[in-house]
């Protein structure tokens, strides 16, 4: 009988657990969990923060019932210390587990910020990893009714969380230290920008924070502008979201190799340079038949089907991952942001921008814009980033029409649904189609 | 100089127009439109009579004075009353044109029903053709407040004025011959039917009318149900939606070919077996490069494109048309009904169904219904229906994958966006493409 053990419940880790059962019914599957927490959702977080998901249930993606009844055991509070790969064992808890094949997700940590005292668990301080950490959110909004708060950090959890706590009444302002949020185009960025400006969120972009000090007396965020300024901030709360570095800790010293990104690498069929050892979710690059570089992208979608391949290929099968494309949207508001495609890739890109909708009286109609990327030899789409109310789902068309080499021209020849109440006759894909084929026009005319 | 008369000032001949002028910025161009309304967004027809769109200058594509601007002469009621390719002219209102390219766009007329007197302009008796049928809707609604409304024909138009009636307090009866609404798979219509029920919508399917009586003391629909039985029902009002056939006159009479839907057959580039003369909209069967055979599909996306493709080629371009695969999707009270694919094709496919959302508390997330059909040999997909408030967009989706010549496991492979208040981290797609993995693997293990 085979000995699977898992490390960690999160996305990844469970998706390896129950594909690993499906794959092999008779294996001993055993998950083990650093904290209290499992399948928590942690893109759910700021929804069950702000109270729109009524209860942490409601996060789960499944319960520990389930598992028990799919045979997977599943042990709580067991932080791995040590990962002995040669003889095959973990250790936790004074305790040492057997494998035969073991997949470590160790996911995530903050970057680190220019805290003063380093007191994580200060009541004007936030943090959002998990459930305690929403609930105590939820505590301090109640109990100190900060009226100002900070944001230190503009990725999409920066963004869904100055949605949540300008709804909730909060002056937020976001600290970031690039020049668009999300690492949007600026094309697109600007549309977002004028977005959260109308809701009342203020933005400080290209700034780093130099101290963040909750406990003296103004409570202030200090901070350095893109012509070297230094300024300071009050604010009676700080919501920190400087985004995330990899955890390798337990693996890097049981000598996996790391990649160029700092996360543990992993080949196509999700094993680290230690045999035996599959690895997943964020502490993990994923290798990209796209680029031929390994990619870091911590998300939900990529650990979960990564956590996949590395439960179905500790179970014996063979499956390889999938690239990665790096999809994501955010809703803003009355609006979506999404985004697809890797802003690495477009820096050599042409851009087309678009805008679309206008003064419909049908919500899913108002107005926004697109910015689709091309490749300026090939003309293929490298990336596209929506700002409207239906960007995530344009966001999943342009994803699989990157995936299919399809030019800006091939998207002119999409077949695409259209009723007045949801859609334009003119979808954006093909208005984008017809702007490369008045350009191809143009180009002709001039050789002419 | 270039001659290019349109006959029609629809989606298709304003299209043919404007993609002339582009490509021709000497030609002369004339369109001469039959009624009084033009570019009349007859899409949008039902939402002006709800009060959605709260003018009829909404619905308008483009204006007159959009068209003087671009050069473009629109003659209103000029009914054209003969075609002469030979000499390259056509007759309205007493007076010829000559031309040297003529774009055709006749349109649809409703199917005939058995209606007692067949007095159109009964103020109990209803068609949607025109801003003047919507008036004339809104009109009897105000002064004869009808209670029940029988809906004759279950398509799109039928399930989109149930949903227009219902709101405004009506109760609606559909009458539809065929088993289900839409043409859609006994699966999707499952959920559709549950939707409109409880709505208040009535249903009787399978059923021929054979009387629609407006003047008689009760006001009444008879029909016979699917057993044979004769019933009838009182109504308020008559809503004539019974499906629409292809306008061939003039061009039939001047010897235009027409193929086995009725409508006139065109070329790859839109042209008719007449020289020089080029037809698009609803009068027209569409060659498909997907089957080989000619297909009728009366939507404005169809005509739009294929009257594009007349004003190409018209002008002196050579364009070929777009392939359609029948992508249509319509808003149904809270959720969105959408189908891509060609209901022929269906037949000797493979189907998968899942149920998908269930009780989230984000209202796009709410529960619905995927069918995905697949080709039975080839495992492609060749078709995929959606009851849920994201429909159209996974329609689209869907649309791009056909043409892709994607199979069922491939949707799996997609990498697509996740947010929870907008979508699931296993998108139905995933989830398909899941389902169809799962079936290879229980099928290898029958072959073991």
């Amino acid at each position: 009988m085979k000995k699977i053990v898992v490390i960690g419940a999160g996305a990844a880790g469970l998706a390896a657990a129950t594909r690993a059962r499906r794959v092999d019914p008779q294996a001993r599957i055993t998950v083990l969990e650093a904290t209290r927490e499992y399948s928590r959702g942690t893109c759910s977080l700021p929804y069950y923060l702000s109270g729109e998901l009524g209860s942490a249930e409601l996060l789960k993606g499944i319960s520990q019932e389930e598992l028990s009844r799919r045979n997977i055991d599943l042990l709580l509070e067991s932080r791995v210390e040590k990962i002995d790969p040669l003889r095959r064992q973990v250790f936790a808890n004074r305790r040492s587990w057997d494998y035969d094949r073991l997949v470590v997700c160790l996911g995530s940590r903050s970057r680190p910020v220019p805290l003063v005292g380093q007191n994580f668990s200060h009541p004007r301080l936030w943090t959002l990893r998990s459930i305690a950490d929403a609930d105590r959110i939820r505590q301090s909004l109640r109990e100190l009714k900060p009226r100002r708060v900070a944001i230190i950090g503009g990725g999409y959890l920066g963004l869904e969380m100055a949605e949540v706590l300008a709804l909730s009444g909060c002056r937020a302002t976001i600290f970031h230290r690039q020049a668009t949020l999300m690492r949007l185009h600026p094309d697109t960025h600007e549309t977002v920008v004028r977005t959260v400006l109308r809701h009342g969120v203020d933005l400080r972009l290209e700034c780093e924070v130099s101290l963040v000090d909750p406990d003296c007396r103004n409570r202030t965020v200090e901070f350095q502008t893109k012509n070297g300024a230094r300024e300071s901030l009050g604010f009676d709360a700080v919501f920190l979201a400087p985004g995330v570095v990899p955890n390798t800790g337990i693996l890097a010293e049981a000598g996996a190799r790391l990649g160029s990104h700092g996360g543990v690498l992993v080949d196509a069929r999700a094993e680290t340079s230690l045999s035996g050892v599959y690895a997943a979710g964020d502490g993990v690059e994923v290798p990209s038949s796209w680029s031929g570089r390994s990619r870091y992208v911590p998300l939900a979608t990529v650990a979960a089907r990564w956590g996949r391949v590395c439960g179905e290929n500790a179970a014996g099968g063979s499956l390889r991952g999938p690239s990665s494309l790096g999809c994501i949207s955010i809703r803003l508001f009355e609006t979506e942001v999404a985004s697809v495609g890797h802003p690495q890739d477009w820096e050599t890109a042409d851009s087309l921008t678009l805008d679309i909708g206008g003064d419909s009286p049908f919500a899913r109609r108002r107005s926004g814009r697109a910015t689709f990327l091309t490749d300026s030899r090939t003309q293929r789409l490298v990336g596209a980033q929506f700002v409207a109310p239906q960007a995530s789902a344009w966001a999943d068309l342009a994803s699989l029409a990157i995936r299919e080499e399809k030019t800006l021209a091939d998207l002119g020849e999409l077949d695409l649904s259209y009723t007045p109440p949801l859609s334009s006759l003119w979808h954006p894909f093909l208005l984008a189609g017809r702007q490369a084929e008045k350009a191809r026009y143009s180009s002709l005319e001039q050789k002419r």
